[in-house]
Order: C-alpha cells, then structure tokens, then sequence
C-alpha cells in the first residue's frame, strides 16, 4: 500500500469533531497514509481564503501529495465534486473556486468529477461531504486509484477573479489579500513585477494612503518601534508589518487596503 | 510492535505543553502507534461536552482505535481510572461519565479499572494523571497488552443523564445539546424519531418559540439570506442554522433552546 | 533512513500555511521522521514563553528526540542559527535566548552555527527562516547527519535570566511565570525547594498579597466554590488555581505576580 501525504485545510475548525472524523475515514481506508494539518481555521466559507492560503503551502510538499481542501458553502447544492492532478500535486475538493490560484500557476493534467459512488461512503449526508465524498475519495487516491475510476473528465470549473497589481505612469497599485497571525499584511505585489518595473530605483511605498517609506530587506532594519514597513515576505509578495504590534491594530491597516509603490 | 490508532479528546488546549507531553509519554512506549487529535478544545472540565464529542466521531475510526477522552475535573480526588472494550473500539479516560452515550449504544464487552502501576508513570501527579495514567495505559493497550493487566473487571461506572426528546400529542420537543463551529444548533432529536412519528407528514418545527417552517433537505435551500433553517446534519440529528452567520449571534438561539417539531 | 521524532514549538499559529510548510519540508528531506505538535500558539516573539514550554515537554519524549523552536523576533538580523546536543535530546532554533532553561539543566554536549548552505533551502528568505534554515535542517539530522556537518562549533550563546525565587528569613518569595489555559498559575518555587525548606512544617501561601492558607495536595481538597488554592502542579512548581474559574478573571491574580509562602 502507498504510504503518501494528504494535507488538509478546511474551515471546520478544531473544537468539534469535524477534522477527526475526516482523518478517521482516511484511515479506515490508507492506514499507512500520513496526514498533514495545513489548516482548520480558514474564515467559515471563505472559499478566496482557503486559495490563498494553499497556493503559499502546496508547493513546499513532496511530489505527489494530494491536497484536499473543504470549504464547502454550497455543500448539498449541485455544485461539482472535483479531483485534479496540476504539476506534481494532487487537489481534491468541492468544485467552487478554491483552486483558482492553482489554475493560474500550474499546468492543469486531467480535472475529474467525482461521480462513482464505489468511493465515496455508503451513505452521503447533505452537510458534510468532505466526510462522505472527499476524504475517502482521497484516501483511495493515496492507495494508487486511478483518477479515471473516480468519474468522468471536466472541463469547465469555477474560477473566481484573482486581484491583480494595476501598473500605471511609474506607480503599482496592489492590493492586501491577507492578514496573517502577526498582523503581517500580505498584498498581490510580487517582487518579480517591482524588480523588474523599479529594480534599483529610487520608490516609495503607501498604504491606505500612509506614506512608508522604501521597501526594507527585513523587519530587524526598522529602527524605532512601531513604525509600519514594506518589505517582501516568505511568499514573494510585498507586505507592510509594525514592528511589535499586529497592523490591524493600527487604524486604516487591513485586509483590502491599496498598497501603491511609486516609482521617482 | 502493533500499529494502531489513539484518538485525543481533551480540554488541554493547544497553547499549554500539556497535548504534547501526552503523545511525548505515548511514543515512548510505542513508537509506532498513530497520533489522531479529535479535538483539545473541550470546553473546561465540560464531561458532556467530551462524551459528546466522542459520541459523534468515534466511530468513523478503524476497528480496534483507542479512543483516550481526558477532560478530569475529579483528578487527584477518587473517581476511577478505566479502560473499557465496547463494540469494535477501546475507550480510556477518568470515570467520570464521558462515556455515557457509549454506554447507551454499543455493547459493553468489559470494563476494567486501572490500577496496574506497571503501565503507569513512575510518579503519579494529583493535578495531570493524562500524562501519569491515562497515556502510558493507552500506549500500552496499542502494544497489545490484554485488557485483564492492567487491572480488575468494575462495574460500577458513573452515567450522566442524555437528555431524551419529550413526544406527546404530535409534538417532538427536543433540546439543543451543542453549537458548533458554524453556530450550527444540534439537537437530540434523531431523524429516526422524526421518520417514524412524522414521516412525509406536514409538520412546523420552533426553536426558541420562532417558527422556522418545515424541515430542509440542505443549506442550499435557504433562499433569503440569514434565514433560519432546520434540517437533519451529518450526525443524524435535527440541526438550526442560519445561511451565513453564526447562529449564536442571534437572540434567543444558543445551547439549551427548546426546539420543537410539531405534526400537523 | 532514520525514523525519529521532530516536535514543533513556534508563535506561527495555525490560521497562516507556515506550520504545514514546515512540514511539507521537513517531509520532502525525510518522509519517515514523525512530526509532534507541542504548540504553535506561542504569543508572537514571546522567547521566553517558549522556553517554558519547551522546559515543561522535552523530557517527556523519547531519547534522540529533535525540539525544533521558532520563535523568531530578530529573522534577518545576524542572530545565530543554532543546532545543539543536550543530554539525551537535540535542539534546534534561532539562538536568542529560547534555550536557556536547557542551559541551566542539561549537560550540554556540543552546540554548532548552521553556516553549511548545504542543509539550507536554496533560497533563504529574510523573514521565514524556520521554513528556509530550520526545518531542512532538523529533517537533515532526523536522516543522522552528523553535528559537525552543519558549521562551526559554537561557545557563546545567549541566555536570559530565569527568575530564581528569593528565600530569607523563613519566606520563599517566587513569582508567576505563566498562566495555563485553565487559568493556573504557575510559580518558580519548586516543590524540591519547599520541601527542604519547610519540609512538613507550619506554612501560610499568599498571592499578591492575598492570603491562600496553606498548600494542598489537590484541587479535591478545595471545598467551597471558587475559593483559590495552592498546590505543587505536574511541572513539580508552585501553582495558584482557582476551583472551576480561570484565575485571570478573579483581580489582581496574573503572569507576573509575587507568590510568597511563610514558614512560621
């Protein structure tokens, strides 16, 4: 039997037995196959979120892991059931957008919909498939199944828009997407588009219309405490931190701000 | 060496060491075994809450899991120590009624309380026998130690009381046992219950003395948004949500509601 | 390829994607190694909260164990990266100060600067080095590396003061290190020390000045509701607990306080 990893982020959280019972299904099915929490704590039905926070994780895995991701507001509708094998990964969820990110950065191999009821669980509850439908089918995935034995090939899926940096008259206008534990707002700005459009040039950085200066290698060059600093963070993209304070704290920091660099 | 599976229900929280120092004692002894969380977020000292927890998860493991439920607020006093086989799994924990639905739905093969400190710490706290008592018995149990060492046969064990759903004259009042996550109100009353007594019947179902209509087969049937809905969830029982909002954010919705099904 | 145990202690959360990176590395360098949760919930860039903790778990573990700690204020700046073996265990983290209960307890075997890029990701980020230094580093010693591959031997490290408790003139003056999620409050005072000092004499506990009478054996001594009580905790110091109430809701009870016992 296969041993492989199946990672797992929801938005069913950790008080109830909502994650247990997914893991108790899997195992049922792959006793050997290991299990890897990304996360339960995605904002309830926060499909845009749970993409954001897979597109950061789904890489850092080894080829082949299956990522199963639940968050499901339209859960007993007719929204599909999908599987997909993009680049070297494995994505399993409900078809409603969450994968947009991945279908804008990997080479899409095959996207099934998950119709044959051989892998699901006997009986499926209109409120909690990723019980009934996901999880077993992953862990008959992680086993060596076909993707071809779970249903028949999809073509059109839901995407949902991904906010872009705007570039206009030497300024990129990006936009926060995320703010993290630490308060770390996390914009759609990549270093490859300031690298290229400003590359050692001289630039300012905004937010919310606050002024903050140049980008800044990291958080130790912040002098003063509790000044705001953009620089870029561990996934490629231009964040604005206060040094030893969550930045929502801080009035007009948060998530959907316009960071705008301006290029002098 | 026996693989296996343990489960985790306990009110540790995630924050403390204390979930750690568990499975640090477990693979001590067994290496080998597998580490599943169900969940630490028992509210504290909330027995009811643990067996309910428990109730809803426990069997969507593998036959033959260790299910290790510590939520203690007796420790260091004389409540017993037990180990019990029921149905297709093992059960470990204080006794101090957290297996209360299990005692009311499997068949109980043997319940024994443990006393063998040869499967103990050698030093027993009176403020964390999770760690001194119930972890290394479960490690052990997962080795394969037989159920008649680690103590004497007990039966005498202490129940709490499950609320039942009252039925008279066409009514089913049932009561709201837990909320989880989503706000979602989940009741005691079954969807066995409601098919016999109601089956296709017209029926209008209350909580809190607001009518919400009939019984919905999913979310997805809610038209207007932050309408109420009652329908039966994954558990089997009868739930009240409101479409995209927690349903404790509204008055007169929360733990302990009287929900009411009435037979038209 | 070696099994072993990796456990995790960092402030990273489990909102964010950076703990499932970490393991998705450590996982990609070492697919055998099993990966133990201790907390993630350390308060951001709290390194002394951290070395509490890890004070509090380590020994529970099996010999061989890896404690990876990420508690990272200054990522970026030139703090050291450390690897270090103490007694049976082996520690890895930024070195600023996380270690120093290790220091003070422990025979300290070999501490190594991990300077070889070898072990590294190839691209080290300035603000997620758990995921870049840390983590491939501990996947690559869980594999049986040896010490002396990841850099230089290391003799200067930094360690913050633990505070000690004052005794004189029959009063042992400790303070409040940390508050657990039951709301315990846990001293410096070991029981060791109490029991050389006032041994089974007369004594009288107080906590910010209130008086708490003298110390029980376990919370089941306590009889009225609410009344605070003190008693030896699992980690063998003095606590302060509140019967069925978190003792920071009660006034001038947290992180922080005076505990003082009288010996009269």
């Amino acid at each position: 039997m296969e041993r492989g990893v199946i990672t797992l982020i929801t938005d069913f959280g950790t008080k109830d037995s909502y994650t247990g019972v997914l893991k108790g299904v899997i195992l049922g099915i792959n006793p050997m196959v290991r299990l890897v929490d990304i996360t339960h704590e995605i904002s309830p039905q926060d499909i845009f979120e749970a993409g954001f926070i897979l597109n950061n994780s789904y890489k850092f895995f080894p080829e082949g892991t299956i990522h199963l991701v639940v968050v499901d507001p339209g859960v007993g509708s007719k929204r599909k059931a999908i599987l997909m094998k993009a680049g070297d990964y494995l994505f399993i969820g409900p078809d409603n957008g969450a994968f947009s990110f991945i279908y804008e950065s990997e080479r899409i191999d095959k996207i099934v919909e998950l119709i044959n009821n051989k892998y699901f669980l006997p009986f499926i509850s209109n409120t909690f498939q990723g019980r009934d439908i996901f999880a077993p089918a992953a862990a008959y995935l992680s086993r060596g199944t076909p993707l071809e034995d779970f249903g028949e090939s999809c073509n059109e899926v839901v995407k949902f828009d991904i906010p872009k940096p705007e570039i206009k008259k030497g300024e990129i206008n990006g936009v926060v997407l995320h703010v993290d534990r630490f308060g770390n707002l996390i914009s759609n700005i990549p270093e490859v588009l300031f690298r290229k459009l400003v590359g050692k040039g001289k630039h300012e950085v905004s937010i919310g219309g606050k002024a903050l200066g140049n980008i800044k290698v990291s958080y130790s060059e912040v002098k003063e405490e509790e000044e705001a600093v953009a620089l870029f963070g561990s996934t490629g993209y231009l964040e604005v931190s206060v040094r030893d304070q969550d930045a929502r704290e801080r009035p007009n920091l948060n998530k959907g701000n316009i960071i705008k660099v301006v290029h002098k």
